[in-house]
């Protein structure tokens, strides 16, 4: 019989509650030798043997510390003690920090954990266990809650996410020690040192020692219930946020365009979610901010059209006509210009589209839904197709005069970002089809016409 | 021209958003003389002349201290040289805390904010605005965090809650003190220190400072802002809950009957809220804690039945066959014995039924759906209804031989606590009809039969 067992059944329960892991599987743990990982390994290796999963041993030696070796040897010998597997590997973190520019601390987290991922890949294991507990969990609540975290910081680690599983979520520090204690096991001091960042050390003992003494000594307990509240809660309204997602954002215009007349009638705080869905799905999951958030939804929220607002990360959004879109960067356009090839094709890069062009007598030509047919002898010579120039001025079909293009662009709510991508059939200054929106008058073929220009649109498929 | 542009600006737009005020509206400005609430009643005296709103001056002098008479006076100065009206009271702080067993801090609290909403009613005004700002709203959360609290503490307070108004929510006491410096605004010191209980006191002079210095000096502003995302997820959960609470709960037995079904196909962060609904509901708002919440959610999901909780304040939880039922107190239910009146009414108590009953010869009698007949010849007597005792043993029809009462109620899934509330028809210890669920073979008319006991059972209603 050994000691220790409140902290078992705890754990017991919790990996239950939490289907953290089932019997016949194989759980990869992680070790540094710290009291926190060795407890885990022992309590893990006995429940095992009750519960019927295997246990296999993990240690990354990060060379950063003299007593690095003495870890290795002593963490082998407590699997060995155990007749458990172990898995050794050497990091060079150091060398890796550099490299990626990051902190020493961040690299040797990534490399512990990318190895023992590859440890779990190579022996087929089921799960990796970490050995994070109570007092880890109310750090991170309180370092999320200290950078300005939301909901999800608030959430802290997971019990469980893809294979890594954290089945000591529920005891805290005073618990491992004990259990120690009690079962008489040997650790190395200082093993998971590597484990702390400065900002989670001074967390450690600096803040929530404070926190405990003056202001609640149950802290750690409260900041770990308010993780499993705020995980459950956050689980809610990011479903919610990823349905309404589906209906509201779809891609286009090299970005996303969100439809604000179906996202205003939500909650604010799933337009938000919303918007932090779009964020990311453009720039990537990290370091977006609720201020971000708050930029598009401000945009999304004031009156009139064609504003923009660089969101950071060089993510652009921009209102248009009911509708915010977010893109990578700022659209911009050169103006263009092609002499068009009669008969011939012309490709049109900024316009996406070829435009097949023809010579017709009037008798031989029939509507189609995809050509325009143009009078070729009121046509000025040679034709082209360009960008928008300031001052330009056409009469369109229908409306008995001449307008400016700029405000009929405006009247067809073509968005601002759009303008210089539309293509003009022109001679010069003489517009005669606003490509995809309206013929000029003069162009349109009556009852003098002889010969017509057939132009056929052939859009080129986006991906 | 007046100073201070920047934070009106920022005030009105504040006021704006979350609409607070309306044009022609009026409002009761409560002014303690402090720095926060001096700016305030001056700023909103400005934008209401911009607006269209008028502003009346509100001052409670607590007593507490030497400088209350000076500071009675200044607001009385204040109200006067911005032409504004002004309503003065005194309370009598220390002698309420004492009575309600209060600290003098809520005492003040209590006196303060009645004493605004009667001055608001006495003028038939539209808002109360008080002067809490964003460093307030930090130590809020704080305050709320440190204690322990879910989202609904993070959100702190409301920019709006009914009448009350608090339009300084989006400025920093940096902003308030340039505002004041900037329109030449004098104010008394430590006129508002009585609004500081132990607990803000430490966190405002320690605990933010510490905060800002070593670990982000923007601590203020990102405790706002996660106020702000909080209190708007909070209202999302909420009113899922809401809904979901009208499906789930329903009065009964006493208090409040909890379809498991329906309930556990919700995601967990939901039925907690609905447990905290029902539980303000039987022991009203204050003081639930998630750890109360908590118990009675790990009672739903517990197997088995029949299991008894005491959640605190005398509520009282109880799983019973697919149906957690909560109400204030344990039930418990004393033996009770009737002797039957035949012919006559006997009323009982304990099940709430009247018992009508009468003889009839045998082909006198039709089949009813409110009665039920046993053969008179066959009973023993007196004839009494009475509670279950241990041992009881009967014949239940259609079995075809003897069963232990417990084991049929067992059988009939009557919840453990209403066992004892089941009445039975019996002559000592010869059990003829255990009402409302099975006769007794013995009873049963037959061929033989000559006189007819007929039993009506009138129920109570129960409201």
């Amino acid at each position: 019989m050994f000691r220790g067992g409140a902290v078992l059944r705890k754990v017991r329960q919790f990996i239950m509650q939490h289907n953290l892991i089932s019997p016949g599987e194989l759980v990869v743990v992680g070790v540094s030798g710290g009291p926190d990982s060795v407890a885990l390994l022992h309590l893990l290796h006995l429940l095992g043997k009750e519960e019927g999963f295997s246990i296999h041993a993990a240690h990354l030696n990060h060379g950063l510390r003299p007593e690095a070796e003495e870890e290795e040897v002593f963490v082998r010998e407590l699997a060995k003690s155990l007749g458990l597997g172990c898995t050794v590997d050497r990091a060079k973190v150091r060398e890796e920090a550099r490299a990626g520019r990051r902190s020493v601390e961040e690299a040797g987290r990534q490399a512990r954990y990318a190895f023992f991922i590859r440890v779990a890949e190579e022996l087929k294991a089921d799960k990796v266990a970490t050995a994070h507990h109570m007092g880890d969990q109310a750090e991170t609540v309180l370092m999320h809650l200290l950078r300005g975290s939301g909901l999800k910081g608030l959430g802290g680690m997971s019990p469980r996410r893809g294979i890594l599983i954290r089945p000591f979520l529920t005891v805290t520090r005073t618990d491992i020690m004990s259990y120690l204690e009690e079962n008489r096991l040997d650790y190395c001091l200082d093993a998971s040192n590597y484990d702390w960042d400065y900002l989670r050390n001074r967390i450690r003992h600096q803040l929530i020692p404070l926190l405990e003494k003056e202001y609640n000594p149950n802290i750690v307990a409260s900041l770990c219930q308010l993780a499993t509240v705020a995980r459950d809660e956050d689980m809610v309204l990011e479903e919610m946020a990823v349905k309404a997602f589906k209906e509201i954002a779809r891609p286009d215009q090299g970005g996303l365009v969100l439809n604000l007349e179906t996202m205003q009638v939500l909650p604010v705080a799933v337009q938000r979610r919303v918007i932090l869905l779009a964020l990311k799905q453009l720039g990537g999951e990290q370091g977006w901010e609720m201020k971000d958030v708050q930029s598009v939804l401000e945009l999304a929220q004031k009156a009139g059209s064609d504003k923009h607002i660089c969101v950071g990360k060089n993510i652009w959004a921009n209102k248009s006509y009911g509708r915010i879109i977010v893109r990578v960067g700022r659209e911009k356009t050169r103006p263009f210009r092609y002499f068009l090839e009669i008969p011939g094709k012309t490709y049109i890069e900024e316009i996406r589209a070829e435009l097949v062009c023809y010579l017709r007598k009037r008798e031989d030509v029939w509507p189609s839904w995809d050509s325009v047919c143009l009078d070729w002898d009121k046509l000025k010579k040679p034709l082209e197709v360009r960008s928008r120039r300031p001052g330009d001025r056409f009469r369109p079909l229908g409306l008995g005069g001449t307008k400016k293009l700029q405000d009929f662009l405006v009247d067809c709510k073509v968005p601002v970002e759009q303008r210089d991508r539309v293509g003009i059939l022109a001679c010069e200054d003489e517009i005669y089809w606003v490509i995809g929106y309206r013929l000029d008058e003069r162009a349109v073929i009556d009852d003098t016409t002889k010969r017509v220009l057939v132009v056929e649109i052939r859009k080129k498929q986006t991906h």
